[in-house]
Parts: C-alpha cells; structure tokens; sequence
C-alpha cells in the first residue's frame, strides 16, 4: 500500500495529449510557446556569459528559495507585471509555475476543500487534488471566474484556497474583469480563505488588468509566475510572491526537492539585468494576439463552432457541438491533434476542445480548423 | 491551519551550516564538491552544442520521467556504476537526488514508519520525517547499516521504507559491507519493506562493493544516483532506477513539478555520451581520498579526536569528545566552520562534528584541524 497521492496519480490528458499532438502532422495540442519565438542566440550567450563570469560558483547547489541575484533582478522587473511589492512580499524561485503550485499544495493542504473554476488547468491543479477531499467547481465565463457564485457557495463550505487563473485563461482563453479580482480578495477576506493567482501568461498578455495581489491587504494572495512564456519553458525557472511567513516556508519547502537550477537561474538574471525580458513582452503579447486572430477569424468562418474569443494567451476552448471524444478519433487521423477539454472540466465539457496556437503556422491554423469542422460533421453523419 | 508538512518544516541544520560556512575562512561545512574540479570548459561546450544542435527543441518543456536521450546515455553509463539493468529496471530522471527522493516519499508515505541509518542525512532524510509517524534509527559502524539490530527490529514494528547510504555516507564517511548489502535484501523480502539505496557518491567512490540494488530480485530495492558529484550540483540532474510499477508511478509524480530542466538534460547526456562522466571516475575518486587522507592524518596527528577513517567521498565524522555546539561557537570565531552532527542523529551524537574536505585546500584542511583542536582544548578548560 502506497500514499494516496501514490494510488491517485495518473497520467495527465495534456501529457498524454502532447504525447499524440507530437506525432501527427498540425498540432494544435501542445500548450509550449512558438518555438519560432524562443530567444536561442540570447540564452546561449547568458549561458557563456554566467560560466565565464561566475565560474564554479555557477554551478553549485541552489540555496533554498532562489539565488540573491536572481531574487533581486526579479525585484526590479515586477513593476512591469503592474505588480508593486511592499517591505512584507517576498520573491520565491521555484522551477516554473507548475513546482509553485506544488510547494504551495505541499504547504497547505492536507484533505481540505480547494474551488477553481471549471474548466480548469488540469495539471496545476493536480497537486491540489491529489491533496484535497472536496473540490468545489465554480462556474468561468467570458468575465472569468464567477466570483458571486463562489460567494453563495462559501457561505456553506469553507474552501482553504482558491485557485485562479486571471489571465490568458488555460484551457479558457478569457480574462478575470478588474471588479471580479476586487471582489475576489474582498471575499478571501470575509470568508477566511487563500488565493492561488497563477499567473504565467501576463509578460505576453499584453494590456490586462492589475493583478489579484494588487488589490490584496492580508496577505491572502500567493502569486505565482514564470518565465517560461516569455524565455523559455526548459529552464525551469518561475517565481512566487507572497507576504512573511507563507513566503518563508515556502522557500523553505524547497528543502525538500533542491530542484531549481541554479545556473539557469543566472542564466534568467542575465536576461533580465540585459532588458530581453521587458523588451519581448510586447512583441510576444503581439505575436500571439496575430495568430489567435487567423484562428477566431477562421472558427467563425467555419461558422458551426462556439467559443468565447480569447483575450490573449494560446489558447481558444471551443464548443464542437458534438463529442469531443469522437472528433479527436477522426480528426487525429486527418493530421490534426488537440487537446480534449473534457478533462479540464470538473462536470461537463464533453463537447469542448481545446485549441492551441503556438506551434502551428498561420497556413496550418486555417487547415486545422477546416480539418476539425470536417471532423464534426463527419462525426454528426 | 496549514498541513503538517507546512507546519513541520524547518531550516535544515546543513543549509544553516552552510550559510554560516560561507563567510568562515576556513569552510569545512559545505557539502558542494570541490570547486576546482568542475569542468566549467566542457559543461561550456555543451551547452553550445546542444543549442546549436537542438535549437529551440532543447528549450521546450520537460516530459515526465525525462528526456529519452538522457535516459538512452544513463542506461548505457550504468554499467560503470556497476549495475546491471534488467528488462524490468526503469530509469527516471530527476533533479538531483535530493528530488528523487522526495518524488519516492511523496509516492510511498503516508505517515507510516521508515527506519535510517543512526546518523543518517538529516536533509534527504527531511522528505521522509515529514511523512512518517515512526522513524527507526537503526545503529551504524565501520560496515555501514547494523542490518542485525534491523532484523530485531523488524520482528517488533514493520517499516515501509528503510533509507540507506551505503557509499562514502554522509555524514558517516564509511561503506556499507558486502554482506550487509546481501542480508538487507533478504531481510527486505522477508519482512516485506522497500529499501531506497541513496548512491551519489558511488561515481567519485573508487572501489566499493556492488549496489544493494543489485542484490534484489523482488524489485524491493530503488537506486537513486546523481550527476551532483561528478559533473556538477547545479544542472540538478540525477536519476533513480527501479522496477515496474514504482517506476512509473515516480515518472508520473513528476506532472506535479515538471522541475527538471529539459536543457540541463540534453547537456548531460552529451557530457556522458563524450565519456567526459567515465573518464572523470576514477580522477575523483583519486582526488577526493588524497584530500581525505590529509583529513585523517592531521586528525591522527592531533591525538584528541575518534573517528571512523571515511572510506570514500567529502565526509568525516569526528566525535570531539565535548559539546560539539561549544566547540562550533569558538571555532568559528577563530576561522573555521563545520556541520554540528547532532542534526545527522536520531539519537545522540552531541559531541559529534562532520568535517568535509570539498572546500579547503590541503593547507586550509591541516590549519582547520589545529583550530578545530584548540577550539576542543578552548572548550574543555
């Protein structure tokens, strides 16, 4: 007999997802940023750069909670998040987004009751379930979580987080209004609960409104963000901000794994000392808001789907109308690979698809939806 | 309220060791292999061939259970650590050993019982204690685990785990003998537990008996390595091997962190597929005991101190026959800083201090003992 997250773990449907989308010819699955966009000549510098000036030092082990450089080069660029830290926030270096939220998962919880929206980012969201005995799915829409329906539902159970995902939502594609965040931190606070902000797409989500954290008081916020967007995803280099002792122990959880690199996360601190960081957000913010345009543009051509259209981010979830499930089967075969969106949904989403843009080129884009739509209506023969 | 981990979790007495080493001239207290040998030229290298070679393909994200090029290089370096890998043996990559295991407590612990060596690594060990109820502290001496108190044990309470160094032990300096390896197997099966065989130092080793791992036919026995020792501690990139169904459960565990960077991966598997990991094997070992062989020998020629000669690797431990804490304040006010071992015990070890001999140069590890000896002197007037 194992633990229980050692009888529940299973294989995440966007693993398996990108595990298919790799092998079939327009791949619509894959959540990793353009490749095309990836700043190879600059990382192979920083590279060269951090060994040379460094030496060894480079290439010790990490401290617990990140490298003073690293921390403090984060410091300066936050302000470009539309996030201003005060003396009690700290900055916590963890591997990308998804090892926050598990250090934040690790910290909290122990079988208690967690809320997120439904749909949901499966796999962030894991290291949540896999700690937690009730999961309360509140309602998402085009203004992104429903943040009067959280209130009527914590006035019966209490959850000790909610989880949010204000920007660029994944699978969603929506973004949290400016009075949905304000309210949210409002009830936080008359109810006794925790906000997990994750918070990955902002540096290319171009205008959004102000973080969660930004209307927080108390402490009641956690804001996890990455790198990975806006360098790269294989560095494995994201951070936390979160006020006194949440910070502390969080930083100390890393005890527990020692997992961040700690040249990679000079590496980062080159970058952003060099201004790379600030520099590509609007052109990435560009980038991604072009290719989603030929993808709206092209699903409402198609004129059978249904789908909120993003605001920014890779990510459009589409209604097929039909099951999903099945429209997977025959468009795989067609040279199309996505991600079935059932399994971001806590209940419903047979019908829903999610469709990323990142790898696909603009001529393949049109070709997958013209894919999918032959795919639905074969299906609905 | 948080969870117990969250409430649990404390600054590890060897990263407080370290912090205070730092700033000491004479560091006796770090863990981090000896700067002078890491191969900052060929780590260079590699990190421009893998981007010339790779592009952005080596920037993406990391698969659960690491990259198949890495895996393919380890499978075939395993040899040279003496293992023999059968068709049921599975590699899972990880970052570093410390992440490894962690990934197996997460998987096998649910505040159950493990029994460690008496004294044992208070950090690797801190995944371990967070999850059990009952921690064993089994006696150790020259030859490693007393695998016979074990056995007595064992017919009074059932661990699920038992945690075991066997090579160059930290803090313990010594090797486990071969029929100890034979007979914690046997026991294992009899008794019904698993055994984690924690193995970083085997590469730097020289000549040691054969892994426990390679004594088990039941899949009981999972092996942890890491590249920390032989190439750096930086690139955080180790593995473990173990059979089946435990192999596959720790790949998937890594969907809750993804923190294994996919770039260091590549990099590593291009310094093992150019020998640069062989080749360095039997350099190290050569270096690190000339270093130790200083240690003991200044030890000896000091006359105050007991002490098991390290077989192997960075450490010694050193009973100093008064109050290691005493001894540890005037120490370093007069240069010298090193790992107060009581942290290492389950059960005393108050008088005991690890010295490792990464850091200091031959020179700074002769002055370090005649400090560390007069601190001893200082404290007993």
């Amino acid at each position: 007999m194992v633990s229980r997250i050692g009888r529940e773990i299973d294989l995440s449907p966007v693993e398996l997802g990108s595990r298919v989308g790799g092998k079939v010819r327009i791949n619509m699955a894959s959540g990793t940023p353009d490749p095309r966009v990836i700043p190879i000549e600059e990382i192979k510098n920083a590279y060269e750069e951090v060994l040379q000036e460094k030496g060894p030092r480079s290439l010790f082990y990490p401290g617990a909670g990140g490298q003073p450089e690293l921390i403090e080069e984060i410091r300066r660029f936050v302000p470009s998040l539309n996030l201003s830290l005060d003396k009690e926030d700290k900055i916590v270096v963890t591997s990308g987004a998804q090892h926050a939220i598990e250090l934040i998962s690790k910290y909290f919880l122990d079988n208690d009751v967690v809320a997120v929206e439904n749909p949901t980012f499966v796999e962030t969201f894991m290291a949540m379930k896999l700690r937690s005995n009730v999961t309360l799915p509140i309602d998402l829409d085009s203004e992104g979580m429903d943040v009067s329906s959280l209130e009527r539902i914590t006035k019966i159970v209490r959850p000790k987080l909610v989880y949010v995902i204000p920007n660029c939502h994944n699978p969603a594609g929506v973004n949290m209004s400016y009075e949905r965040r304000k309210a949210l931190v409002e009830l936080a606070s008359a109810r006794d609960f925790y906000v997990v902000e994750d918070d990955p797409y902002r540096p290319i989500a171009g205008c959004v409104p102000p973080p969660i954290k930004s209307f927080d008081r108390e402490g009641r916020v956690i804001y996890v963000s990455s790198f990975s967007k806006i360098i790269a995803p294989g560095l494995r280099v994201g951070f936390i901000v979160a006020k006194g002792e949440i910070a502390e122990k969080l930083s100390l959880l890393e005890q527990l794994d020692f997992s961040t690199s700690t040249i990679n996360q000079y590496v980062v601190a080159n970058l952003l000392r060099r201004g790379l960081v600030s520099k590509r957000m609007t052109t990435l913010a560009m980038h991604y808001s072009e290719k989603m345009k030929i993808l709206t543009e092209s699903l409402d051509d198609a004129g059978i789907f249904k789908f909120n259209p993003p605001k920014c981010g890779f990510f459009a979830l589409v209604d097929l109308r039909t099951d999903a499930e099945r429209v997977f089967e025959v468009a795989t075969k067609d040279g199309l690979s996505f991600v079935k969106a059932k399994a971001f949904f806590l209940r419903g989403g047979d019908t829903m698809a999610r469709l990323s843009v990142t790898i696909p080129t603009a001529e393949e884009i049109k070709e997958g939806v013209t894919i999918l739509k032959r795919s639905v209506l074969d299906v609905k023969l």
